[in-house]
């Protein structure tokens, strides 16, 4: 096919119905293609001033005075982000802690649960290519406790296929855990085929989220989710570092213990009683004080999508990353980019992967040339044009300039060795 | 003794050499008497400015580009908040988590060592009144590996003896957690001869410092602390919910590993390995993505009492709270407070308890008055003059205060519902 000219681009930020919502982020640089919005989103307007209130007026001015509302703040914007983002109804989610500590608490209780019942039970199921952080908190976990990981393999394309799943259940499997949309690939994955899956084995599922949230529809309740975690500084613009949330299906709060028993879990917490006793609802999985001025900041970003809309969003995620596929397939291919993401839309999240040979001196050079992506050993190019905040020719810029640069040998000129990029 | 008037007050602070830090902290409202720094600390000036800097220019222009910074900070301000407060060489210091999910993280790791070493060692002795997450977040980590808790009983006001301790210890004992400050009645215990104690009977120690680090001198590392955890929005001003810290000695670092195994602790990270090996140092304590606004809060907080000086500041803790102290013998006792805290200076923190029957009332009718403490339940009325941002006389207002409110019998006319205050 014939690629877009840029006027074709321009011309559709401006039939864009969220093309406005870019003008809601902050952004000094006109020549910058930031395409890392799933590493870091972008900083909303709003949550400048957001902070400076709660920073200078509710903690400088109201002091220990402003804890009665803060302290509500964990649930009612987990039911936020819940309600418009995440398919959950009330009670359910809870923005605490980061990923990790989500994953350990709520991996945890329901390794603890499934062994109590049945002490056969000690096996999680996880993907091959897993990120990171999960396959490390699962192995300490099953380690701790006798259990074992049991590990699909996974295309690094198409990502997992559901029939793998449901070959590795059986009746020692106590736990599948699964990302929504695949952190390399961007692939995503049946959410409701392999929930069912689970459930017939008798095993629960924990989903996270971390690059579907704000980027992609999720319907935990319709899809008899059980468990979930996700991130709040991707496409949820709540900034470095920013507390994550946990999902726990009301069905199961009360048979299920978090493993870190903390005071903010606690039935009557200020009465400060000896013996634990947690509280019925999802706090029950909250552990220390919570982080306030993160909470404000991933209250502020949920707004921003819910007024967007997340279907809107969707249909916005998927037409980005199609010109960006096409571009990809018409001037990059050529010079030996291959495609690391499903080609269908309806198939992958709101990322894109290139692999190419020379990825990492790739990424590390366009960055001088004004676009951010980002880096995936061993060798993949990772872009993210969040929904909200990305405009269709930031896309064809990028595409471009990427172009321009391995076709001049530029990426070769001056390699940075290979470093961190989060 | 004649109580000091309100003169003399005044008088103390033009000659406190410390008396221009108060202007370093926002405080909007001159009539208020602030003493509830231990619980929720004011808001530095310069705060206001980092955190600023933070989010409109590093997350919002830098974006993803920051990281590279930011990822040192959990390791670089820990190695300042350890050399300025806490007497901990660099390398041993980590910010990080909540103090609840870093003393499951330290404690965890203690207790699974012990096992290892010696499977009859599984007992964790703790106080009776030891503040609430502590004691929950040990009935939980025994409960779940077959260990149990051993309790020592405490003196409400003179705290725990450390015989009383040193009794409780023995070949069973894997860990003694013991708050350095009480968080109820502020009594300080004596940290190298409790630690002394646990390594003769081959156990280690845990001192969670959430009430004295930045009111105290700790000297960790001289008294061959094991471990520490502590927390940084009271007496270290980094706001509500600011990241709290850990301390690993750093002989015991090799041996010890965190049962959360998250990325951040994992060696060459940004490889994304299958298995989780953990880096050497203190980072492999760490677990999820880190909280950069509030390590940056947290670095600001560190440096105000790093210039202080933390000898000046326990200085100044010690007359504010004798100025306390006298204030209620001679004004509150006869009006039925009686003092709930170590009468000797050197014997307790920067925060003093005041037992009264209708403690509740009176705590919540003080605000009115424009004093704030906390309640503590069932009848404590806590105050924590905390030393860098409060007046000599803001106490005495606040004791002046305090007098006349329960002599007229003004906390008995509208009394709200008991409540939190954090």
């Amino acid at each position: 096919m014939t690629p877009p000219t840029r006027a074709e681009a321009l011309a559709l930020d401006s039939a864009d119905p969220l093309g406005p919502f870019v003008e809601r982020f902050v952004a000094d640089d006109p020549n910058l293609c930031y395409l890392d919005g799933n590493s870091l989103g972008r900083l909303p307007v709003a949550t400048v001033a957001r902070l400076r209130q709660v920073v200078e007026h509710e903690w400088g001015k109201g002091l220990a005075g402003s804890w009665p509302e803060w302290i509500e703040w964990p649930v009612a914007v987990g039911d936020r982000l819940g309600a418009s983002l995440l398919g959950a109804a009330p009670g359910q989610t809870l923005v605490a802690d980061s990923v990790t500590v989500n994953l350990y608490k709520l991996a945890g209780a329901a390794l603890a649960a499934a062994r109590a019942a049945d002490p056969a039970r000690r096996v999680v199921v996880v993907v091959a290519d897993e990120f990171p952080t999960d396959r490390y908190v699962l192995e300490g976990l099953a380690g701790g406790t006798g259990g074992a990981l049991r590990t699909v393999a996974a295309d690094a394309v198409a990502g997992v296929d559901p029939a793998a799943v449901t070959a590795a259940l059986g009746p020692d499997t106590a736990l599948v855990v699964l990302s929504h949309v695949a952190y390399r690939s961007g692939a995503l994955v049946d959410m409701a085929g392999v929930t069912d899956a689970a459930h017939r084995a008798g095993a629960l599922a924990l989903w996270d989220l971390s690059h579907s949230a704000g980027a992609v529809p999720v319907g935990l309740d319709v899809a008899g989710a059980d468990l979930a975690v996700g991130c709040t500084y991707k496409y949820l613009n709540a900034g470095p570092g920013a507390p994550a949330f946990l999902y726990v299906a009301a069905r199961h709060q009360r048979r299920l213990r978090s493993p870190i028993q903390g005071w903010f879990a606690q039935r009557d917490q200020f009465a400060m009683g000896t013996a634990f006793v947690p509280v019925d609802g999802v706090e029950r999985f909250a552990a220390g004080t919570p982080p306030v001025l993160g909470l404000a900041a991933v209250d502020e970003g949920v707004a921003l999508l819910a007024e967007a809309g997340i279907d809107r969003v969707r249909a916005k995620a998927m037409a980005l990353t199609d010109l960006l596929v096409g571009l990809a397939d018409e001037w990059l291919a050529p010079l030996g980019f291959a495609l690391a993401s499903p080609r269908e839309p309806s198939r992958r999240g709101a990322h894109i992967t290139l692999r190419h040979d020379e990825a990492w001196p790739v990424t590390a050079a366009l960055v001088t040339a004004g676009v951010v992506g980002d880096f995936r050993a061993p060798e993949h190019l990772r872009l993210g044009p969040a929904p909200l905040s990305t405009r269709y020719v930031e896309v064809w810029d990028a595409a471009d300039r990427l172009r321009r640069l391995v076709a001049e040998g530029r990426h070769r000129a001056a390699v940075p060795p290979a470093g961190r990029v989060t």
